[in-house]
């Protein structure tokens, strides 16, 4: 089935249009995760437990989940065991996975990174992948080309939630940013590739933290799914995000990360859950964004 | 010492201005490294092994070599452990090592970013990383500041070496390219970081498919490196490349990938050296790229 199509059965089975950013730190983690050992391959084990304990605590109650690969990588060849093992396991749990890699480069490197992770042989297994634009439609075809052979999506930069985003993402060149012209690019990249939901395998990622730019975008893309950071801890709320939506409130989905996978840590859960609840506390976040989120 | 002196005494102490870029595949890879086993850990065992052969040969007589993350992130984790084994092992032969990632995110995602291949508790252990500016200044500044900890390096795409790299690179706005943006930025963070050579950490990415833009470009970025990819088999030349160079010889390397690593393949190395002398025909290749790089 197109991913597209996975991404809107999935939405419409489990109710959510919410993505659980799975972004392991080690500052964070609940203590009864902190290994007794400092070791990368201790910490990695780490990172896996937290990650299946959240997998299955939002295993059906939302979209899907997106392991932030910066993490992982940060523990080393270790941490990229853990990435692994954590997105197995998501698909096990059949929840569909977002590898947030921001990967990009030139032909058959690009290749060859469309083939680690979306690949029919791709040793990671990820249902889809975020990826960068800014080397040009040459650098994301082969993405696309790998998508259509196992029904694997991307997700493309147009504009993201950081502050400085806009530096190069808003130059205007006769009357068009370049985040609008990555859009038409994604636009096109899309013909032809249509699923029965009316959405396609390319995607791209608008950061709620920009609502004008979102609904815009939302009609620059009617094919495209858009994958909307910056809810909760960078700012973006419910009202915000709505724009991303279709009238039949499909075409997007919402992520959150720390909001949802630290829910210990923020004030309204720390007494009542806390550490040694902290499983509950991620479930308690994750109705609450639902909740948030079903207008 | 800065990243940047150390790439000046790199290029001096070898006379070379090269760069070898250590990109795997498995259907380039010499007869006698192919493994018997078809296992991703059988196939990494033989990157490594390949690349530790590549070193070898190449140790002291080139500036540097870069690995390109997607052919190990191919592998899986398996992968990921012998782009470990292949930095450690560069380094061990004091050999200064570009990773290859093209990596970026936001805010304390770019940090991890950062500390994963930069940092101080690198588990990596990069000298330098090549890394996307799509997000603009507050995604690059992390990674300056993680530099700044630890000598280390990065060169930031500014003008990429594929067909469609002007897509968006190219727009102008103002008279001002995107590329020309990107490379004021660099060289805005490079300012008070400039170390003895005359040049900063702040390095960029400049095709040597391009030679107007990398004048242009050495004009415009006076203390940054530049990393010029698409010499050899992308048909860039070493006419192309001089426009990179500052009148001292420094301020450039230059990198070649398959030219060199899989040169038992050329028609000149194929019959006086092939599958069986493969390592002669990467010295030879070696030796002919510096040859072509004395002007």
């Amino acid at each position: 089935m197109n991913f597209a199509d996975q991404l809107a059965a999935a939405t419409q089975s489990t109710g959510s249009v919410a993505c659980v950013g799975l972004d392991p730190r080690k500052a964070s983690l609940p203590k009864k995760i902190i290994p007794v050992s400092d070791s990368p391959d201790a910490w990695a084990a780490a990172y896996t437990l937290f990650c299946r304990e959240i997998i299955d605590v939002v295993a059906g109650k939302v979209a899907c989940v997106k392991p932030q690969s910066a993490f992982f990588e940060q523990l080393g060849p270790a941490g990229c065991v853990s990435l692994g093992e954590v997105i197995s396991y998501a698909r096990l749990k059949n929840v569909l996975v977002i590898v947030d890699g921001k990967r990009n480069d030139i032909g058959s490197t690009a290749t060859a990174y469309a083939d680690a992770y979306l690949g029919q042989q791709s040793p990671w297994g990820g249902d889809s992948l975020t990826v960068s634009p800014y080397l040009g439609r040459d650098s994301l075809e082969p993405f696309v080309e790998v998508c259509d052979q196992r029904d694997a999506g991307i997700f493309v930069l147009v504009k993201t939630s950081n502050p400085g985003g806009g530096l190069f993402q808003d130059r205007t060149t006769d009357g068009q940013t370049v985040y609008q012209s990555v859009a038409e690019l994604v636009r096109e990249m899309n013909e032809g590739r249509v699923g029965k939901c009316g959405y396609g395998p390319v995607g791209a990622v608008v950061g709620a933290t920009y609502p004008q730019q979102l609904a815009e975008m939302r009609a620059a893309m009617p094919t495209s799914w858009i994958l909307i950071p910056g809810f909760g801890a960078q700012g973006g709320g419910a009202d915000d995000v709505k724009a991303g939506f279709d009238d039949q409130r499909l075409g997007a989905v919402v992520n959150s990360s720390r909001h949802i996978i630290f829910a210990h840590r923020r004030a309204e859960y720390a007494d009542s859950m806390g550490e040694d609840r902290w499983q509950d506390a991620v479930e308690a976040a994750t109705i609450e964004m639902n909740q948030q989120l079903s207008w």
